[in-house]
């Protein structure tokens, strides 16, 4: 594979003086473009020690607009980016429309230095790199063109370079200095070839550039970039629409639900609605139940144990009762709510999970979230405010965020809470009876209610193709009051214990 | 002061149960009033331990629609608020237009327990002291209302509730635990005294509230909230007009420049345009500069010194050819270049120096600003984007931003790039003429070569007023651009240097 990069390219100085001009209108109307298209690009420069990764970035910079331009070097990681799933920290330096972001390494550095070093089994790497793959797909159907270069040297070349340049004390090879990158040439180059085989797509290719000459090297990443740009609404469009076959075919990659189950009857035929409760019952469990949450909140705080809890259900339902008594029975500084509405100018302008993803906790806090990034398969579909290639990718999508979310150690727990048509037309009718609820009730509540049908078609495959074995739904009868805020602060309470003792077996 | 707050103030349960209603209704208008206003409000919660700050907090919550309401305890700060200034904290959690924040202490609840155990002195409180009054009228003046709230409890029923209360983690005594809290209650009230009177003000007054009766406390506290966010509008503009008036009397705080200077002769004058240098002396000067800057990066990294360097400047004056040359030297993992334009629509929710704190290095990185927070005090005061009373004050609140950035240890280093109207004039036009810088020339750059003389002027007053003992101006000559560069260079050189010997002698 690296062969081929041995072919010994160079750039005369006088070429590339030549060349430069056309070069930097060339990026600067790729720019333009970019910023019209609302599209946005990440550069990942990635390649051996020695082949002037941040002496390229230095020039990219240079030409480049800096409007809109952001590096990263996911490096030095600060305690709030430790403190949370891998994939926090690239979510957060992530380009907004019309920017640019560079990443030295992106989300391959730390891979290399892990697989490099065998502290990453065969079936890990192959995993960690089946994410990437899916994580900058996902990027390129939002919009965000990812360009990955991966600068190479011969060996020879190598060794000259490390003589010449400076140590620093960012040193990916565990202390050893420089010495180790040679002497780990050869494992990186062989974890290299599985990276580019296995993450090499059409929506976002490794380009692998030969880096001897830094003007042959500076000059062809600046070519790509430049062609990337102009090209992007073209190339993009084009793509996008045989994407959207692909997923529409697909199923957005998560198995079809058989026939039979888009009939009338859902898993919300199966809560059972009669569940009730009466009020000095409620009293009593209420403050057993909140008294035990306050203790297990300290504790999960002590264990460093993080805790997302995601509340979705019928308008009406009980979301913000459930969280209030939820909250009730927790240290405010230890829990935080977060309610979502329609995303905000700056939100539109990054993927779909982007407001969730930045809302993680870091570990020992709890986060509520009062509605969530299932909106994208309820609402957003229902009312068609989503494509269907949109919410049919979302699931996959969704199921890689949770799933990152609890093997990171997150305890996740996901409510669905269900009442009847008649109930809610009653509960309707009271908000608009009592003057602090009348806020509550607006016309659009009136008119998502005309789709129950819809609705409940879309919660039940919600539930089929995201109630994973790590996350699963609950599903909560909530026509009494009382009875769903026990079963959610039970449920809260049990989960809570269950990872603390888990944990403390470890 | 606090006796008149032992007058055993209680709220039965019926008329509290009989008031909510009416309550609630208030608190859900008077939210609507403030979105409708574009104001936002901050709510602080202090108080003696045991006064039920979190249980008031949880109350709150229940009683005020979650859209837009945040709450911060600032407890347990990561790495990244403690590598930063102490008010960067604060200015992150900034409620945004039409948004509530509730702070558990907020900026006062670090300074209480630095105060009782007396780890500051009279002075160092007194300055603390003032320097959260002029942030609190900068939010004012922004449309923030602030809303602090002291709670308070007799001893004897203070001692009461700490029995009952459960210990928590976050002891703000220094791990003495509860009866700490008794222990230094007069030295504590002593404090709060000071503070009340140092920071009570018309536009964020101090309510104390008496908290034995949570019934009293949570009604009390709820309708002063509620009348604040409903009277906000009207308040708030007669409040404006007072404080405009004050300020063009006071010119924000600063003392006035005598009228003499206000004439032709500006700062600007006195620079030196005859510098020259040529390219081959250039050439030699910046390779070994360079090379220095390198190795200065990185000993600033290890002595944990983070760098801030801004650049203003006429309109090809070469800020972003100096700011090349300042990064070819640096490895790209220590630095970061933001460029401002005119402000977004998120940015514009907030405080005008809001979008500058945030981008704050940490510890051991360099972040250079390719314009910055003088844009209030340059092209807004001139262009009258901004009125005469918010580029007046933002001499003071200016002033206020860098002496934090210093007194945390960062090296400030401000760069006004001047060269004459001759030179802005050829630069234009070759800019007309090179393809890949036509788009750094706009109709605006010629707009405002027309107003040199104005400009001139607020650049004057923006030397005098912000050219401060802890961060003085370097006016740089820079009709020749390799003089420029070098003399740019060679101060950043000089000023890590100093800071590193510096705090190597430490």
């Amino acid at each position: 594979m690296f062969q081929s990069l041995e072919l010994g390219r160079k750039l005369s100085k006088e070429d590339f003086d030549a060349e430069l001009p056309a070069l930097r209108s060339a990026i600067l109307a790729g720019q333009q473009a970019l910023r019209a298209s609302g599209q946005s690009v990440l550069i990942i420069i990635e390649g051996l020690d020695g082949s002037g990764r941040a002496e390229l970035l230095n020039r990219l910079y240079g030409w480049l607009d800096p409007r809109g331009l952001l590096t990263h070097t996911f490096w030095d990681p600060s305690d709030e980016e430790l403190e949370r799933p891998e994939f926090w920290r690239y979510w957060r330096a992530l380009p907004g429309k019309g920017g640019i972001s560079i990443h030295l390494g992106g989300w391959y550095r730390d891979l290399f230095s892990n697989a490099v070093f065998g502290k990453m089994s065969d079936s890990e790497l192959t995993l960690a790199l089946e994410q990437r793959h899916d994580f900058e797909r996902m990027l390129a159907l939002e919009g965000v063109i990812v360009l990955k270069f991966g600068l190479y040297l011969p060996e020879e070349a190598q060794r000259k370079r490390l003589m010449v340049e400076k140590s620093t004390p960012d040193d990916r090879w565990g202390g050893e200095g420089k010495k180790a990158a040679l002497k780990h040439r050869a494992k990186f180059l062989e974890v290299a070839e599985q990276v580019m085989r296995q993450t090499d797509s059409h929506s976002s290719p490794w380009y692998l550039v030969e880096s001897e000459c830094a003007r042959y090297r500076d000059m062809t990443v600046g070519r790509t970039i430049a062609r990337a740009m102009t090209q992007s609404t073209a190339w993009y469009q084009s793509w996008v629409s045989e994407a959207k076959v692909h997923f529409s075919q697909m199923g957005g990659g998560a198995p079809a639900l058989p026939e039979a189950d888009s009939a009338r009857v859902t898993v919300l035929d199966k809560v059972d609605l009669s569940k009730s409760m009466d009020k000095d019952t409620y009293r009593q469990k209420v403050e057993v139940l909140q008294a035990e949450l306050a203790d297990l909140g300290w504790q999960a705080w002590k264990a460093k144990i993080p805790t997302v809890i995601v509340f979705e259900g019928w308008d009406a339902a009980g979301k913000g009762g459930a969280i209030r008594r939820l909250a009730a029975g927790l240290d405010a500084r230890l829990y935080r709510a977060v309610q979502y509405g329609a995303p905000t100018e700056e939100e539109r302008k990054f993927p779909y999970l982007w407001r969730f993803w930045r809302e993680v906790p870091r570990v020992g806090h709890i986060l509520m979230y009062d509605r969530s990034w299932y909106g994208r398969v309820l609402v957003e579909r229902v009312e068609k405010f989503a494509d269907p290639s949109e919410w049919s990718r979302a699931y996959r999508e969704i199921n890689d965020f949770e799933s990152q979310l609890v093997h990171s150690g997150t305890v996740l727990i996901k409510f669905w809470l269900h009442i009847s048509p008649e109930q809610q037309l009653a509960r309707f009718h009271e908000r608009e009876q009592t003057p602090y609820k009348q806020h509550k009730i607006t016309e659009e509540d009136w008119r998502n209610r005309e789709k129950w049908t819809e609705y409940a078609h879309a919660i039940n495959e919600m539930v089929f193709r995201t109630g994973t074995g790590f996350a699963p739904w609950h599903l909560v009868s909530a026509e009494n009051k009382y009875a769903a805020r026990i079963e959610v602060l039970q449920t809260v309470v049990d989960r809570l214990k269950e990872a603390i003792a888990a944990k403390a077996k470890r």
